[in-house]
């Protein structure tokens, strides 16, 4: 008997390219250090590039990291991801990311992260931005706030962590 | 015994939101004829708004039309849909439209258009959009074309099927 | 305005395995004969075998048949499919065919087979089996019907229209 | 740089009903004490019965276990659930347990478990059954093992780390 629902550890979504870029990596690498630094875990792809760095980040704070890999073999996760999940669906595994954490933190401009994005504000999920995509709806119809945007890696983590604070109390 | 490939119709996207909007959906119902009257298939969501009007369009030119719903009744479907096929992935099936056509017309501006927008690219879809998204790389550093811009239906069906025959051609 | 919903031609799904054997694609192709003539459409996964006899014998009867694809790409799908939709999610379109069809006829004895009995069944949707798996829970507690068995295509085809039937009285 | 890829603990899916069934749960809850306790992580659908129990069973030995849920929402997870990861795909989130483990212990007689021996079985992944289905294949063709019988949670569990060993020494 449970009197009461676990306290999970909050998931955070880390989405960004696959391509080798160092500045890039290095915003990546900071943001998994310091949201596994605040107890929370690292949700990404689970492949190279933001989402290596994002793992790597995670390890070296003594924190934990998700990949949802594209493929069918964990052994194409990144060597820092502490649980590799192979779903076998190609690029509809960025549905996957963006459903199973309540916010995201989106680093680069990839296309990719761009569906990312989207399908996190489709789904009502705050999206943190750090160098990465500018969208603007025709007419500017769109009233919603989008894409938050962050100046640096500490600014996007403490915006992301305060986002899951106030859907809680909201909730 | 098949000697070659059966030539079949080609499918070509049409994405936009489920929300009413009466000059979107025009043009969503115009480009659904123009694609029936060149034989091709209109692919959508299968629901209201953007998604309905295409199907009604194509219908009206006596065409055919696919939707793809996200829900696990093909009772939702629009009346003009063809063929209603509930897949119960939830907006999942977004990607299952990108993946399924070789070109995608996107009109208007929700989030899951340009997720559908996004998906497409980072497929090589190519994208013909009508008064939808502005999306701008982070330091425009991305040389790819991106959304291809069209002023009216029949210039953004023509590009479709244009951008077809360039694949086929390629391929 | 539409004063009702469009009746639509009833999709049944035809499950089966894509390996040749020439008495089960026999069946298969009688199945997809006789849906077609009684108006409804083959729904499958799109390939060889069972697949593909479903498919032929659809068109052989001036038919329609949906296929399903795991992969990528459409010019896999076998010559007599009438709608190619690739997918791309592997063996979990397995799940897309028994979703979208309110009722499966299983043919022959693959695993992908049986997986698909096993899904529509847990979707409550009824399965017609021609010389397929058999089943049986331990200590045999499941009082459902589970698989229904036919001993020809004929019996198989009339028991899934039946089954369409009998669900559109109880809706 | 990483010199080697990170040796990480073996997933085991424990595959069984959500309905409340005090034997069935009582076999769940040892295997999942037993995969934590030999360093394995248990993989299961997240929900109540059978996967509760496992959870509850890793929880209870020190260990880790993911759920994979089929809503939206990871508050539907139970409580001992060490990571709740809502996939928002419906039973499709079967085949993700099936895909993401190397092996699979299915226990007890639901449909939805059917599903996942199958497509376990599918995907080349040995399956080792708990007082669970018999399957016979139409005519008993298939020379395959199929599903691998165990007497009792430890035998199981030993099953399905030597089955994971052997993957191994073959790979």
């Amino acid at each position: 008997m449970t009197a009461q629902p676990t306290a999970r550890r909050p998931l955070i979504a880390v989405c960004g390219t696959s391509r080798a870029d160092p500045d890039t990596d290095d915003l990546a690498e900071r943001v998994g250090a310091l949201i596994a630094a605040r107890g929370g875990i690292v949700v990404c792809g689970g492949l190279g590039g933001v989402m290596a760095a994002a793992a790597r980040g995670a390890a070296g704070a003594g924190g934990f990291s998700v990949g949802l890999l594209p493929g069918d073999s964990p052994d194409h996760a990144a060597a820092d991801v502490s649980l590799a999940l192979a779903t076998g669906m190609g690029e509809m595994r960025n549905v996957l990311i963006t459903r199973a954490c309540p916010v995201i933190i989106a680093i680069g401009g990839a296309y990719g992260t761009l569906s990312e994005i989207a399908l996190a504000l489709r789904n009502g999920r705050p999206v943190i931005g750090l160098q990465t995509w500018a969208i603007r709806a025709p007419g500017d119809r769109i009233a919603d706030p989008g894409i938050r945007l962050a100046n640096h890696p500490d600014e996007a983590v403490a915006m992301a962590f305060a986002a899951i604070d106030g859907e809680s109390e909201r909730g």
